[in-house]
């Protein structure tokens, strides 16, 4: 039935309760109200009830062309949560503007599983990536502005690595050469924007404790290195009190409801490569202060998004998942199969079977590399045939995953109930300590290594020289201390988009290494990582509009 | 007394009155409240009062280094006319983040004359500018992308006039080269950012009627011409119908308070030079709808802020100001006598009457040539000698204008009462019907002319070749019927800002003339008008900051 309504007509179709019932339900009396429909929660003010709810983490199958619905199998988990008498909360990542104008669209999940009010989540929502942009752009402007009023601390205009954002789909912006105003118009220099979502504020923000530590990483902050090859921070521009001053409000968590009217508190949307992929930890221990269950997801697929969620989110909570979700489609599986992506919805039992150990290796990663338990979520669609559910079923049960059919974006909650009564097993017994991958205060390359070989299943890494002395650099100034962040293609377990399903025997060549000082991670990049996305050639901007009385359309 | 308080300081140690209570008193139910002490008025929801309240106008002398204090007029005239038991409406501009983190400080008043949460005021408020911001960088990216994806449209590289727009005072950006990226980088080209003041969706934002006229308006930006010369559109790029979706919150006036608890509509801030400098027409209307008196000021001297208010906002409104205030004070007219800033504060009879010719060109304007009563305010400075202040009372009584002596700064709306009731007594007489200087319809050169003879009190004009060709060419477009939008230089009534108090005799040398389609009006450049500021060797940003408990400080 709901399959002939877009996204925003169901959206606009439901009923929203106002954000102060859905506070006040929450037991929050303390909210900063954003019209009738959002808040930011005063974090400062809530009462100091301890974090001490259930943590359950959504992850994925790695992504194919086909979708995979992570965002709303978690939308729906919390729905069906909720429907079993649970208190449950979600915590996930707001979304950027420049898909939404592109071709992916909107990222607050779908059909009957949404958080609303979609239109203004997808859109400004209360302003954090704005502000986001303007702390980021007022670090470049008193960097640019220190070197042209005399550069007292010489920095070296060759070797600036902070660059501008902007929250658009831009690609003109990617590479310029900015300054040529002449005299007073700057110092010619190459440089570039990212999206906001890459920008290293935009991690900050995510992995702070508090205001104080906000500012605090804000100062360490490393925007270029001096003529002697000394690190230029945010602190040393003395930008960081102005950058934390612009944002106050943003580090707030906000609060929305599901279409099920399930409080929901979407905070923060770092990109899951150069960065952790997962909302701010403020919203996450939130959700684990407010809810029973707080219910989160974390970027990309389970190598990539659940991986760092443990070792660099969990390490800021100090704690591990109490369940974890594997979301996959049979059609996923299928294209890891090598069905292509016209083909992907008719049966084809040979390409299932190929494709499933994909799914095998992450089932493996979260129960036995992080020891942790784990439910296999099948986000059903109607061309699923019977005989391939079937397979995956038995494929699962045989390696003593439990395995759950899920159609949350058909029914909400309701598609979710046995998936929500499985998580609730699952997550039931004693809390596990802390156990990351992999100990912080290691070896760069051991660092590395852990997750290559354990998490990815490949057999070494390369290193370009450029990569080794970066490492070297590093090691050599005590800055390698700080968990990795790895920077690698979705689409594969490997380095490579095109070796599907469960690639062995590969090794991965690492081309960059760079610390992210103030987000505390070391990223470590594996082939070219796009920061900065173009439009398509028909962007879906074009098909976005307004009625005179103020409804949205045309946004997905 | 208070001048041992900072701005922030009074602000932060004032109790504001809940949003909600603000909003009540005015007769308003519909409001969006963003926090408790903002809120975003839906003017679609106000009942159909007539905007039927008096329209005063608080304009200045031109500026000095020294600072007149018009807003801080405005905001105390406000508050003096609720002393006296009229329901007096603000409707002010919003500062841009620019200045605020450059010299100027922020934009909210001063002293015990301000608009409250002026952090909030000057850092992001509701997020107006950064809607603009995107809804032009959108329009930007749309129009490289169209370009870079095939072109069908025939866009000539070399006449792009679209630039993007940041909310900063970044010179690194006033000129660059952009898409350098390679082949999926974009197209190589001459760029530019303006800080988004400067943006004509700024313009456009603050001069449409409503949702509808917005987007209209939008679709008529011109963001270039093609290889055969036609203007090429943001309805062409299909981009108006998104920008306008982008700009839905942000087309609803803010309404604040005074430290007095008075209500206050800050909505828009387009510059005054290449823009009319006004606040939004919505929230003139709205204020004008929902109080007694709606006090409005516009940028700059009244050369360029009352003329073009009355030119080209006033048009939209269809009325003229029922009374005119001229801000002037005794150290800046010592400066336009030819004092230095450092001297200004010492008497100097000689310097005051060398320089009251410029106040006395205002009044005369005021009252002569646009026919309104006008009241001179004379912002009072401690070191004002009693001798100066009455040469410019008496200066003032020989014209026969009005004039009295304020104290908003050290007083509130105390300082204020003797300029509100002449305020009242002067805005009781009938309604004038609209009559602007100009008729839209006639010749550019003769509207250009009018304004310079009639209101600068020049002999002539003198127009570059290109400002030939481009008025030729807008004629021969059709495209002549707008009204018109100098940017010359605040400083002077003349073009040259060397040229202080009232020059005579002088040429306005007209460099360029460019339509501002959307906005509706046709730029006429006089010299070189910058579009992207600069931070100053000590950035005031350096200075602000955050305590652990959310205050900030060093704002002003």
């Amino acid at each position: 039935m709901g399959k002939f309504l877009t996204d925003i007509e169901i959206a606009q179709a439901t009923e929203m309760n106002r954000i102060a019932d859905v506070a006040t339900a929450l037991g929050i009396s303390d909210f900063i109200p954003y019209g009738m429909y959002k808040a930011k929660v005063d974090v400062n003010r809530l009462s100091d009830r301890k974090p001490d709810g259930r943590l359950i983490l959504v992850t994925a199958i790695n992504p194919t062309p086909a979708g995979e619905g992570k965002t709303t199998t978690a939308i729906g988990l919390a729905d069906g949560l909720n429907r079993l008498g649970k208190k449950a909360v979600l915590a996930l990542r707001e979304p950027s503007l420049g898909p939404v104008f592109g071709i992916k669209g909107g990222a607050a999940g779908g059909g009957y599983a949404q958080v609303v009010p979609m239109e203004d989540i997808n859109l400004h929502f209360t302003g954090d990536f704005h502000a986001i942009t303007s702390a980021n752009n007022l670090l470049a402007a008193m960097l640019d502005n220190h070197i042209y009023q005399g550069n007292e601390l010489k920095i070296d205009i060759n070797r600036i690595t902070w660059k501008r954002t902007m929250d658009m789909n831009d690609r003109q912006l990617r590479r310029i050469t900015d300054g040529l105003g002449g005299k007073t118009g700057g110092i010619p220099r190459d440089d570039g924007f990212e999206i906001t979502a890459a920008s290293e504020v935009m991690a900050i923000l995510c992995l702070a404790r508090d205001a104080e530590d906000l500012k605090e990483r804000l100062g360490r902050i490393i925007v270029g290195y001096t003529e002697d090859d000394k690190p230029v921070t945010a602190a040393g521009l003395k930008a960081h009190g102005a950058m934390a001053a612009l944002l106050k409000d943003a580090l707030m968590p906000n609060l929305v409801q599901t279409l099920e009217h399930n409080p929901a508190l979407i905070h923060g949307g770092p990109f899951a490569n150069i960065a952790h992929g997962c909302n701010s930890i403020i919203a996450t221990r939130t959700a684990l202060q407010l809810g029973e269950y707080a219910v989160t997801e974390a970027g990309f697929g389970a190598d990539l998004g659940a991986e760092k969620f443990i070792d660099i989110a969990c390490r800021e909570l100090n704690r591990m998942p109490d369940a974890v979700v594997i979301v996959a489609t049979v059609r996923a599986l299928k294209m890891h199969g090598g069905a292509s992506k016209e083909n992907a919805g008719q049966k084809d039992i040979a390409a299932l079977e190929k494709g499933m150990p994909n799914l095998a290796r992450h089932m493996e990663n979260i129960t036995q590399v992080f020891g942790l338990p784990a439910v296999v979520a099948i986000n059903h669609f109607p061309a699923d045939a019977p005989e391939e559910l079937n397979m995956v079923r038995s494929f699962c049960e045989d390696a003593g995953v439990p395995v759950v059919l899920s159609d949350v974006w058909g029914k909400g909650g309701d598609g979710a109930l046995e998936l929500a009564s499985e998580v609730v097993r699952l997550s039931a017994s004693p809390r596990r300590p802390y156990a990351p991958l992999y100990d912080a205060g290691a070896r760069i390359k051991d660092k590395i290594a852990a997750i290559v070989t354990r998490v990815y299943g490949g057999q070494g890494v390369e290193y370009s020289e450029d990569a080794e002395a970066s490492i070297a650099r590093l090691e050599h100034l005590g800055l390698d201390k700080f968990p990795i962040c790895i920077a690698k293609t979705q689409y594969s377990l490997s380095d490579d988009p095109k070796k599907l399903a469960r690639p062995e025997g590969f090794t991965v060549k690492v081309r960059t290494v760079k610390l992210s000082a103030g987000a505390g991670f070391i990223v470590v990049l594996s082939g070219s990582i796009m920061t900065m996305p173009g439009l398509p050639k028909v962007p879906a901007a074009e098909n976005m509009d307004i009625a005179p009385d103020g409804t949205l359309s045309g946004i997905f």
